[in-house]
């Protein structure tokens, strides 16, 4: 179990070899044993194999490579549509059409996510979260044909790898760890916590590729600009209130 | 690893002894070895042990017993605050005030949480989620002392159990996963789907407590009401726009 989490590396190259029906059933039902809020399993989990719809989401998804060579892409959906049928079915008004709803289905989904993400990789498999699914998912919901009520919140694709990548570096334990309550953090604070990334190479790769002066610049300037959240910000709220999440 | 997840409980009694902090500490790196957007690693964990303290949240989580029992409780939170402060020491203007960049937190948050939840589970130590945490994030944000750019996504205690409940039931794995794209359930789909669950013993003494006709009516009369739904999305949709998140 903990090995399983402590080798974690996404995986952004594929072999073409499928996965077996028995490995992925078994994977997806490790995705429904997570938490869910009273039960409900207000989440959805849409898989898809079929290359002519794994085009389109790969074009949705940025045409990132990884998404054309990776037989399987699952997308997690927030879904209260299965369950509000259920209610009209059984003489029961859901309640269900407001955003603490949606989040609660978004909860759900992404447990259920990480579960699926673990149990592939303990099965040999290679994942990637795509980040990509809430910027994109308006489009994703055509794609896929996801009904009012359901929102895609996140996306992966597995396969086997074709690539052996190192861990990935992460900030000290205490940038991300409070004891009790949280202490925020001094500038000396920051500049402790991020001293060790600053200084590696990948980051002078980074500066050099992106001609900046800092690393935060080449978030802020670059990877995930001002400009860009915003546009996909509105998107997504959209997209949560056509779906039907924003009725209070 | 399979095993871990295959045999999640939610536990809801617990027993007196603390965590031994070399195991909680590993528990927390497990959280951190979660998929993070741009490894910009934007949540952090407040990990309450402090008895006064967890007394407050206590109050504030609807005064569930396993709340003041559990030894340990971590909130998850989406966190831009360390990362923008690190952008504003770097010379870089961070566009992160807005509803994308919270939600990108979020997904951060949730699945740091669930990688914590099976290493705990993986090393004896029972857990529960708390989904009061989005409910009552004001007042989580009071006692935890959350500054601008963090908002508490969900909560779980953790801590080693005094009960063994069996598994918890789940809908048919047809019910939760789509080929490729998504069916829509038709009525009769919605019967078969939920046949077992609605005939169980569990059922039956539901209705009899609850006095209801449906087990549907269970959720939208008692449980999850629309009245409670409307009042905590405000709530929490206030609270993400008071912690800087909806500046577009």
């Amino acid at each position: 179990m903990l090995d399983t989490i402590f080798s974690h590396r996404s995986i952004r190259k594929y072999k073409n070899d499928p996965v077996p029906g028995g490995i992925l059933d078994k994977i997806l039902e490790a995705g429904s044993r997570a938490s869910t809020t009273g039960n409900m399993q207000v989440y959805s989990m849409v898989v898809t194999k079929d290359k002519e719809i794994r085009k389109q989401l790969w074009e949705a998804h940025f045409k990132q490579d990884m998404v054309l060579q990776a037989p399987v892409h699952i997308t997690f959906c927030a879904d209260f549509n299965r369950f509000n049928k259920w209610c009209r079915l059984r003489k029961a008004d859901p309640g269900y059409d407001n955003y603490l709803s949606f989040f609660t289905a978004a909860i759900d989904a992404l447990l259920a996510s990480q579960n699926v993400a673990l149990a592939a990789e303990a099965n040999g498999l290679g994942i990637c979260y795509l980040g990509t699914a809430t910027y994109m998912a308006d489009r994703i919901i055509e794609i896929l044909d996801l009904p009012g009520g359901v929102v895609p919140v996140a996306a992966l694709v597995l396969g086997y790898p074709d690539e052996e990548p190192g861990l990935t570096d992460r900030l000290p334990m205490k940038a991300v760890v409070h004891e009790d309550t949280y202490q925020d953090y001094l500038d000396k604070d920051i500049d402790r916590i991020y001293a060790e990334r600053e200084g590696s190479e990948l980051t002078r790769e980074l500066l050099e590729i992106n001609q900046k002066e800092t690393l935060a610049q080449v978030f802020t300037d670059n990877r995930y600009t001002r400009k860009d959240n915003i546009h996909f910000s509105k998107q997504f709220l959209e997209v949560i209130r056509r779906q039907g999440f924003m009725n209070q």
